[in-house]
């Protein structure tokens, strides 16, 4: 008989669905939902950019829309298909995505009251209107917590649970006394799906409560009153509302509810894995394991491996993000990523590129990258700086932005997107060193999502600067991949690993460094750290006459 | 009897004439003559971004057609014109603008054996190619004539005479063993007008030779052969088939040749005066005089101001150009400027502008301005530095590019533009106040060229930055006009200041600077400062942590 696992992958502009064959690894069903709120899925404030807020009501439309599609893709290619052939359903989403629920769990932008309040709707992971919270936070914890910080790399971030939460408390009070209790996105479409949105009983991640809640079970679950009480007695107040123990994405969290077993077409009981973060479910999805590093190369990066917790692992300074059992139970997850790659790449084409590229953004990538792929490294005599959008590892500032220099009156824009896809290389770069530094093993570089199969020329920029061979999972969907796989375990069928070896592989074209671009690149890696030292961090002082001079001679020598 | 004054200026992508009714102030004739080779009159070479070459054939054909038809015009509004009342004819050209010369005067370029050889042709000032000779000129004169750098800012430039034809020498020695002699663009079109073109008794302008040929009186006009000798025996030898003696543009040249009195519709005999550079005949079109800052504004920019040599002036540290007589004959002239304004924009609205702003680079204009008037300053939260073509006045470096920092994931095309046209005014700021620290009065700033005519929002950034009332000369060809000026002064029929009077107008308009704006672009400023120091001067050390925060506090602040 036939074993089937779903997963259900919530990401920044739409969520999709993947069906897999837990024995062959094939992948029968897959459908793709953008949702249609907001633009492109996002609602945001004209007068603050930097609020980013969803419509929950767009996550379950999608969720009925992706699921009964796949279901139907199954069912063309296997006509015996039996609904009791699925083991189980796993669920991942962005995060920290944190959403105001009332006592039943419904968000409170769902009843007509607060319908159209941006405050009351789901705040995404990359809305960084909390900035300010984010700062007090970690100067409160470097002063009372200092081992909360630890965990996180050293700085609390605004893309955060607590700095959210506090936010809305601060700006928009309304909303935070009409709020029962708060939870991630990742924790309530499991519940949704069983029937189970009680706030205090709803099954809550570690992945996500991890360091983006500061929960860890060293310390007792989430920060201690005391703390929260020192931020606002209101956020002391809360944390009664919320929950004392998360669990691993391989518990199950209950049986599809009777309502849902029927608009998806599903038996009724079907197990339901806790849910995770995207990065975390999409690394396991591409294989990882001790001693590889997954990247998933989407709008932002996330870089993730593991290390088994035989052993304790010492904190490492702006990785933040490191849970034990955040990706597989018995590892430390290790988190850290870009809060911008394929985003700054898609602002640069919106914003800067002119149409002799072409009348699309997808025209103009493609007529870019013919261009770029011809020059050699440094021959456009630019650096960047990959900071568009803030710098989440190793900086973990969100108020850094772009920088570009090196410019002439001849420099065009497709010289520009090779700028950028080199500046985030150099970002990708400075999180493996920094991990490599702090006795992190990572003999295995596995790449996913969009840019990583969608474009050569970028993944031949990365292996040399990356200086190591970089492997591509075969599957497009690794998030949901992965999602599907602690569907599976979630039923007890068998472990991670057995069914990793069965659907996780790699395509085969390898991504090889070549020695002399590998050369050129260590060469402006140098500039590089020095501009990101110099803009970044406060203990920096030095020189910087020698920068556009040298980009200058090296462009002149790589012309030559 | 009416009487009239030609002037013939010589831009960089065209040429034009102006004929003035020197009593009335009235311009009553103008033709703009595009030159044909080349893009843009300009031609250059795909290997080397640095080369910039134009065909004397175009000057030539320039000078017929432009004078012409400017005289067909005039005799259309004046139907009584005798060409008897034309009194003079004045030349301006772009400099250091070098033209290799056969023992006849004639372009290498004209000849058939070097038709089409990019170094037989015009080296246009903007040609960047010799900036390896230009550092072992400084570096030869700071340790053996520390006095022939201390007139030029310090720093001897590659846009200059010497580090061209030692170019020409080190890199095209064929071309400058056929060449007798090197003549300036200016100094050539008034020997052809005059049938006077032989290289050693050819008028040659002191507006020319000055610092640009390291010319001066005190030293015995150019840089001594033992001096040339130690840059290489061929220049020492070339420097007897030069010139002893540079005279000032008030200077009668000749009369007008049989030849091209016949091909012009003008008398035999007509003065024709000494030729000097655009941006200083500009300078006395615009009406400069002592406590007056001339600023063209165009590709480049030349900010021109006089001072009585009555008592000598200080050396000014980056400002390359004092030099007596080389504006008005009494007054040492003062010359600095931006090595690219224009052409920064002109590149941005080329590359990276898309067409959502409009169909052509005009209408791309004029939607950015549309939209970048209604912004504040620091509301984009960007700074850039202006040195996309190098830093000619006070850093002297053609070695450093553009910067541009502060873009985030929503910045737009016509933010960038106005960050572009504020680094200029920060540029143009700087140059004024390090004239002023050197005892240079400037109580009155008048502009001229394109941009102060086309570009309101542009005039009134630059007045809210510069601090001061701006003026707008009330010509559209300043630079025309100031050559007018000079064919009538060479040929004795009145002072400079009494013609000045009766032709140099301002508009009507004049742009005040706005106190509220003027305090944000002070703290803008002292941003910018430190940027320009740290990636331009060898010597600055410091920190740049909080550029990037400060930029967003401040945008914020003007969001609110």
């Amino acid at each position: 008989m036939p074993r089937y696992a779903i997963g259900l992958d919530y990401g920044t502009n739409s969520c999709r669905s993947l069906i897999v064959d837990l024995d062959t690894g094939e992948e029968l069903g897959s459908v793709v939902f953008p949702y249609p709120s907001g633009t492109l899925g996002i609602v945001t404030d004209p007068a603050d950019p930097h609020v980013a807020r969803q419509n929950p009501r767009d996550y379950l439309a999608g969720l009925e829309a992706t699921i009964t599609g796949a279901l139907q893709q199954l069912r063309a290619a296997r006509p015996d298909f039996s609904p009791s052939e699925v083991l189980g359903i796993g669920v991942d989403t962005t995060g920290s995505t944190p959403i105001p629920v009332n006592d039943q769990g419904i968000p409170l932008s769902m009843l007509p009251e607060w319908e159209g309040n941006l405050d009351a709707m789901v705040w995404l992971w990359k809305d960084h209107t909390a900035h300010d919270e984010a700062a007090r936070i970690t100067s409160l914890a470097s002063r009372l917590r200092p081992h909360y910080l630890a965990k996180c790399g050293g700085i609390y971030s605004s893309e955060w649970w607590w700095s959210k939460i506090w936010r809305c408390l601060n700006t928009a009070p309304e909303v935070f006394l009409a709020a029962h209790s708060w939870v991630e996105h990742c924790d309530w479409i499991p519940a949704v799906l069983t029937g189970q949105t009680h706030p205090e009983t709803m099954a809550r991640s570690v992945c996500a409560a991890g360091h983006k809640a500061l929960y860890a079970e060293d310390w007792g679950g989430l920060p201690d009153a005391d703390f929260l009480a020192a931020l606002d007695p209101a956020l002391s107040a809360l944390r009664g509302r919320l929950y004392h123990k998360a669990v691993t994405a391989d518990t199950p969290v209950g049986g599809l509810c009777a309502e849902w077993a029927d608009r998806l077409g599903l038996c009724e009981g079907t197990t339901v894995a806790a849910g995770a973060f995207d990065a975390h479910m999409g690394a396991v999805g591409a294989g990882v394991k001790p001693g590889t590093l997954v990247k998933i190369l989407g709008t932002s990066t996330c870089d993730i491996t593991v290390a088994s917790n035989d052993q304790p692992l010492a904190d490492i300074p702006g990785v933040c993000g490191v849970v034990d059992g955040s990706v597989l139970a018995g590892c430390y997850g290790i988190e850290a990523g870009q809060s911008a790659v394929g985003d700054i790449f898609l602002w640069f084409v919106h914003q800067l590129v002119p149409d002799k590229y072409g009348a699309t953004p997808e025209e103009k990538f493609i007529a870019m990258e013919k261009e770029l792929a011809r020059l050699k490294p440094g021959e456009t005599g630019l650096l960047a700086l990959d900071w568009n959008n803030g710098n989440r590892t190793i900086l973990v500032d969100v108020r850094l932005t772009g920088l570009l220099l090196g410019q002439t009156l001849h420099t065009e824009a497709h010289e520009i997107y090779r700028a950028l896809i080199e500046a985030t290389a150099f970002g990708a770069l400075t999180i493996i060193r920094r991990m490599e530094e702090h006795g992190v093993i990572i003999d295995e570089v596995i790449n996913t999502g969009g840019l990583s199969v969608k474009n050569a020329t970028l993944m031949q920029i990365y292996a040399d600067i990356l200086g190591r061979p970089l492997k591509v999972a075969a599957s497009d969907q690794t998030c949901a991949l992965g999602a599907a796989i602690f569907g599976a375990v979630a039923s007890g069928a068998a472990t991670i690993e057995e069914i990793q070896r069965k659907v996780c592989r790699v395509r085969e074209r390898i991504y090889e460094p070549i020695p002399e671009n590998a050369a050129v690149y260590g060469e402006l890696y140098g500039l590089y750290r020095t501009l990101h030292d110099a803009f970044g961090t406060a203990d920096w002082s030095g020189k910087l006459a020698h920068i556009m001079k040298s980009l200058l001679d090296l462009r002149h020598r790589q012309r030559a």
